[in-house]
């Protein structure tokens, strides 16, 4: 029988919606990787009473419980002490976590005020969850047939330490293993992808096959579970298959951190260098590509011409065309990838012009009308795009362009028609 | 006697974190803003059994319950369904609300499939919450003393509604009113912060006075309770004087969506245009400040000098001096800063130069090491900043340096200082 799990979030923070509570979420990811079910979050307060509460529900109607914050040295920090008596262990002094505690402050360079040392007091015979990336160790024991680990609130703490710590001591109540494999794919909305595999969806039970839309794109995530990494592994790859059949050059990659880094791995690969020309993303597109370690290999850099000023001399776009036309339109989105293709000395530029709202432009173009362009060795391509919708803001709109630019090199790279049959095809060189 | 509130969202999507509880943080800042006191964040899958002992468990320790998810048009969507009979209530059908659903597919000029008619189906005798941003209304009402109110789960949806539907109906349970004010501090440690507030904070009770850490900043929310605006009002100002005595010049902004805000506004408050040139963090200063609708009343444009090459080729950086010292120094930064003012003719522009990681650069300069610069019609300045630390990878170091960056433009702009006291002055054209 599979374990169920529930996660207890303590912090008054959470209740008062100053942080969001990602640890659920990076938890339940992980959780379910290890094939453990998750079947509820919950989050109370600093209040010994009802964590007292939340502990004993927990224990009714789960088997494994993993609790996130309240393990820090201040006297709100109460998980630890309530965790223990409701499950009958003292807290004991740990001098090897006090040294680490101490070594922690010493890496700073900081200095370390007592109240630290109370983070050294643990639940008698637990199994200590060291913490490389802050100062409170968290724990892990099992009692009365439950399993309990406490990992510290911080995401930058909490997520580390389930991942390098706890998941080892949790792998022994998971049965087999859990593998999935996730698809990108970029050019169709969630309804229209789900539409299209729903039966198949309903079908698969191992593997499953199940979408998620996430800012402006879809992922469709394969899971099997099996006895070893290769039987699952050898489940997930006829679904792969099948699916990459169905939508063809939709699908820009598998288990990877996005369409820039899709972008960059096929540059790289083909010995080309890129660059950007941004209006409205106002420098999106260029931070996007920057955000994926190593990016310098094949990105040398950006221009943000905001204002016209800058697209003509900057990028060289023609005045006489701005006073015409505005900022845009398709020639202008085409002159800014190829004026950055000469100012940058890249083989590749992409370019996004438009409107991203809240209001009309001052020639009245609409919000969401936004033209992205790609100029290469072999010629330029432009996109026209409307990408308003009733729950379409700003940052959307900028989000979605940004992923529109990032597919037309995408597509180039990869031996495709930048634009996608259903756009029409723009000017050449 | 103040209301308690719990916030139950319904979705399996939230178990296997495919998507953080957006929804719950959005809600219960809103619900904290009505004075209404939050206790428990609790989520549950798509699970009839469980749903039902979710809502009987709710309605057990809190008088208003606020649902997020499942009010859709699949049959996974059961948290109407089940809230009706949990409080004795037929579903009816709304023709209003039928006539409603239709028009939104109308205006999206999309098909309307039949299911998408459940939507119309509510709890008898509720009160209608129409929605404006997508298909599925939502509800509100009373039974046996406790307050439903019944939200759709895509956050684009949920928070509108909350606010232009829920909030009136959910206002009669308010005494008074809740006012806030957020002090956002820039240069100073929460830690740091803290202790210098921390027997303000305990002794004050209305307002009070919380801090909060957030992206490398920090901060200062007071709360007031008072029976009419203008008496909370009171409460807050000398509250807000006491800080800014405090903290002085660290205090950049008051109710401001951050430091780019107050760039921007200071800039175009005195008439000057800004410019970014930027390396480690490739486009996200320029990003930051055109996430502000109305950036383009300031902000002419950037580069992104990923490469040397476009550092010396595009904003004129010595290649002598980049031959010499690499990218990552103080006259480089200096020079980007410089080049930036003539290349964009704008009359401030930041700069940013560094190492964001994961790895030291190709001379050995060690993760963290970033050079801010700001040149300004009166002189050039520059800032060496380590923004290494256990926890800070790329995203965190590049964040901190964007702050950095745009605090000494705030700085100058407000006549200060541009680099603070603790840093050493730099060069001057």
């Amino acid at each position: 029988m599979s374990h169920t799990v529930e996660i207890l979030s303590v912090g008054t923070e959470l209740l008062l919606g100053n942080i969001v509570n990602s640890d659920a979420q990076a938890l339940s990811r992980e959780l379910s990787g290890l094939g453990l079910n998750v079947l509820y979050h919950s989050v109370v307060g600093d209040n010994p009473g009802r964590v007292r509460a939340a502990v004993a529900l927990a224990r009714s109607r789960a088997d494994v419980l993993v609790t996130t914050g309240g393990l820090g040295p201040t006297c709100d920090d109460l998980t630890k002490q309530t965790l223990a008596e409701a499950f009958g262990r003292k807290l004991v002094f740990h001098p090897e976590c006090a040294q680490g505690i101490r070594c922690f402050f010493a890496r700073m360079g900081k200095e370390m005020t007592e109240n630290n040392l109370q983070q050294a007091w643990l639940p008698e015979g637990c199994h200590v969850l060291d913490n490389d990336w802050g100062t409170a160790p968290g724990c892990a024991f099992e009692a009365d047939g439950t399993y309990v680990v406490m990992l510290p609130g911080p995401p930058s703490e909490c997520l580390p330490m389930f991942r390098e710590r706890a998941a080892a001591w949790l792998a022994r109540l998971s049965e087999g293993v859990i593998r999935s494999r996730t698809l990108r794919v970029f050019g169709m909305g969630e309804s229209a992808v789900e539409s299209l595999l729903r039966d198949r969806m309903n079908e698969l039970t191992n593997p499953t096959l199940a979408p998620y839309a996430k800012e402006g794109e879809v992922e469709l995530r394969i899971t099997a579970k099996a006895p070893s990494v290769q039987e699952a592994d050898a489940l997930i790859a006829p679904v792969e298959r099948e699916v990459r059949a169905l939508l063809g050059e939709l699908v820009y990659g598998a288990d990877v951190s996005g369409l820039e880094q899709v972008v960059l791995d096929a540059a790289r690969d083909r010995g080309l260098t890129l660059g950007t020309a941004e209006s409205c993303t106002g420098g999106l597109v260029a931070k996007r590509i920057t955000d994926v370690p190593g990016a310098a290999s094949a990105f040398k850099g950006g221009v943000v011409s905001y204002h016209c000023e800058i697209k003509a001399g900057v990028l060289g776009v023609s005045q006489a065309l701005l006073d015409e036309k505005g900022a845009v339109c398709a020639q202008v989105a085409e002159q800014m990838a190829q004026g950055a293709r000469g100012v940058l000395g890249c083989d590749l530029a992409v370019s996004v012009t438009g409107v991203a709202g809240p209001d009309p432009d001052d020639r009245g173009h609409p919000v969401g009308l936004v033209y992205t362009a790609l100029a290469t060795p072999d010629g330029c391509w432009v996109k026209e795009l409307n990408l308003a919708s009733p729950g379409a803001r700003r940052d959307r709109i900028r989000t979605l362009a940004t992923n529109h630019a990032l597919d037309m090199a995408r597509r180039w790279l990869t031996g495709l028609d930048p634009t996608g049959q259903s756009v029409q095809r723009g000017w050449t060189d």
